[in-house]
């Protein structure tokens, strides 16, 4: 990148073609900077939305020239601060490319752009009796998911995004626009480029249309929620679960702080024990069996107060509860910052290292209330931090740099779904070592001027 | 490379270390070259069996210095030319290198020498109640089948190689060792390295271990067979299958002349109509419910002959036919040049893709009897040539052209599993355009000097 940047140039080469859609103003500027974390935002110099693929190869064409970042933004609810523009540049704001461009009921497919996020796809979705199984929460947009890798909590059914996105269209570095397969739902044609931009954050081009599979709307859903005396239980029976093969669309590990937080928030009077909170997909009699199998194996760790519904108003319900949890655990410090860890380990080792995690933020009195993915082997701890502590901001990375690196001492990894951006850099070198320096080549082969979200990952 | 090789310079550098695993003798060297196909046979110079990681990477570093190809080589099996040496060069063999370095029964996961057979690696997990599911047919490898990023009869319920591979470590092009991911079930750390190394065909590196997926044997198995007026309605009965969501573990399609020479080879006696020939896998119940399910499915499509068996030796029995479906095509025309094709087309597509290409077949006078993971939309017509005719082999050859043009004219793939090896290079530039020069300088960041299996893909 030349310095200092010539947004001027940008904005004179671009103004003509994309007018109104093309602003330097302040307000829209700082929304389009990291929001939605510990990381301290930086904004962009320009906010383009653009509406079609080719005036995406227009404005990466234009900025490569120039040698102006270029930043792809979605919802703008990644975490590790992969929309910041650390060092200046073009947002381009996907948002306006939101259509659903083909649904595909006979093969289980549908392409779509990548500023449609997961909630307006599914609505789109539903009048055909299809889904599209990845939940991250946040209800972020595909090209977003697509680019962190997202998961959630029915990965430990349905896989992540790199198991569900089948082909990608994507403007590269030097402006060309390609497609990285065809709609067949297995291929082996060379080079997996699908699954190297899944995950890529935006750093070797820019998502324009992604095709997914898609997934028939079960016949039967059920939910269970049930509390366990002590996490190592709860752990361990999420771990049972699964090794017996219970094909599970959900399992939701939730600890007793945040159970707590959530009775204070809406009253609901669950007892401060820790929770699993599954659910269950199938025939209906496929579903019966299921929950019968899931409460005979958490008997045996304990469970108590196992409640099971399959109405759809009674499971939204019971679900309520984990959707709630993260402005509930929010809500126990007003005014804090949160950092989410984001680890994942073998299931064989998720149980010592929740406790492990747990008594150690216990040690150095950090608020740290517990979710997870625990079918994966996945949670997140929730650290709450006092702003205008420097003190406390420290102690809390110093912990998720500890917790890391105890996820790694058991083959684990630092990011489960959250992904590097500009707050694992390090952990991701002390994880994969010299594995970076063959990502970097990647980068540099196909970004050799740097303009594609610079900053990230590297 | 360098021209003429250096091939006693490698053998002076390597012999010490490697004593008699070395060999330059011609009948082994012949026996590593490609054997499994329509692919002329180009053998190595030498061949050489490491025995450790350490090894492979130090035969890499010498191969390296002077500018010598080096193709791995597994069992031997795949089809498109993988394994020959049109540059010349050194063949590691990694049979040697064939131990289960650990089986994590809790984790559902295990750590494998690339030279394992799937078939070993089954019998060593048994015991544990356990197998890995991804079934290419032929006895390969599994550093073979992850480098092709095989499939086979079971990717419909439970994915190819790049579902199932959960990390890798591999000597690269400048002799490092790496491993691209830990044990996590998932994880979002930068660029996929695990999923690029899958399917690279040995271009970008040497699989010197693998982490592998493993799954539960079923508690319950069941295989069912029916037979249909015409291969339009099998292909139809099989989409209605999967749409319907039947959690199919593999669904088999054989066209009336595979049956016929089953007929002839083994007695079978069965009707000379195309077979559907699907497993089942969960619980008895819900094995029971699948089985019901089907039944009721292809009846609407004119199935008759519907049998169904539970018990293991009698679902080993109808699937023998299967099994021996290649064997008894290539009698019906002994001695015989046989071509496999491989397309994959979206569901919607896989019966008209399938009865053009019959009828194509049949125009050209070409005996081409077909078999297809229909679950998937992909499927093989075996194209039997006389080896002595140029203008047959020609003949096929621009049939299978033609095929691919097809697959891909309907959004599919020239390629489902067997990969592009030196085969498919044309076909791969048709399919996929400008991306093909992306994977171009991928190779070329990661192996500039081009000693990784050259003249594969590209």
């Amino acid at each position: 990148m030349q310095r200092p940047l010539q947004i001027d140039q940008v904005t004179a080469a671009l103004r003509d073609r994309l007018k109104e859609r093309l602003s330097a103003n302040p307000t829209l500027r700082s929304q389009h900077a990291n929001t939605a974390s510990w990381v301290p935002p930086e904004p962009p110099d320009l906010v383009i939305f653009p509406e079609t693929t080719e005036e995406v190869a227009f404005v990466v064409s234009v900025c490569g020239e120039l040698g102006v970042p270029i930043i792809p933004f979605g919802a703008g609810t990644s975490v590790e601060g992969q929309v910041n523009a650390p060092f200046g540049g073009v947002c381009l704001d996907m948002t306006r490319m939101n259509r659903v461009l083909r649904i595909g009921a006979r093969d289980l497919d549908c392409t779509v752009e990548p500023g449609i996020t997961r909630k307006a796809l599914n609505l789109a979705l539903r009048d055909q009796g299809l889904f599209f199984p990845i939940d991250p929460g946040a209800d972020a947009t595909l090209g977003g998911m697509a680019s962190t890798r997202a998961s959630g909590t029915n990965a430990v059914r349905y896989g992540t995004m790199k198991d569900n996105v089948l082909a990608l269209e994507a403007v590269m570095p030097d402006g060309r626009i390609i497609r990285t397969a065809n709609r067949a739902r297995k291929t082996a044609t060379g080079y997996d480029l699908t699954r190297l931009l899944v995950g890529a954050e935006g750093t070797l081009g820019i998502i324009t249309k992604l095709t997914l599979r898609l997934h028939g709307i079960p016949e039967a859903i059920a939910v269970a929620r049930c509390h366990f005396p002590n996490i190592e239980a709860a752990c361990d029976a999420a771990i049972a679960s699964i090794q017996f093969g219970l094909p599970l669309a959900r399992m939701e590990l939730m600890d007793a702080l945040t159970v707590g937080a959530i009775n204070a928030y809406s009253d609901t009077g669950l007892p401060e024990q820790p929770i699993l909170l599954v659910e269950f997909h199938g025939s209906p009699a496929s579903v019966a069996e299921q929950l019968k199998n899931f409460e005979e194996i958490v008997s045996d760790y304990g469970a108590t107060d196992v409640v099971s519904v399959d109405a759809p108003e009674e499971c939204n319900k019971l679900w309520q509860a984990r959707h709630d949890a993260w402005w509930a655990a929010l809500r126990m410090r007003p005014g804090c910052l949160a950092y989410t860890t984001d680890v994942c380990v073998p299931l064989s080792r998720l149980s010592e290292c929740v406790s492990l995690a747990g008594a150690e933020a216990q040690r150095l009195g950090l608020v740290a209330p517990t979710v997870g993915h625990v079918g994966d082997g996945n949670f997140h701890m929730l650290v709450l931090l006092d702003p205008d502590s420097t003190s406390e901001k420290k102690l809390g990375l110093d912990f998720a740099g500890w917790l890391a690196n105890l996820a790694m001492s058991m083959d684990g990894t630092c990011t489960g779904e959250h992904g590097i951006g500009q707050g694992k850099q390090d952990a991701l070198r002390r994880e994969l070592g010299d594995s970076t320096e063959y990502m970097a080549a990647i980068k540099v082969a196909l970004d050799p001027l740097g303009i594609m979200n610079p900053g990230k990952i590297f």
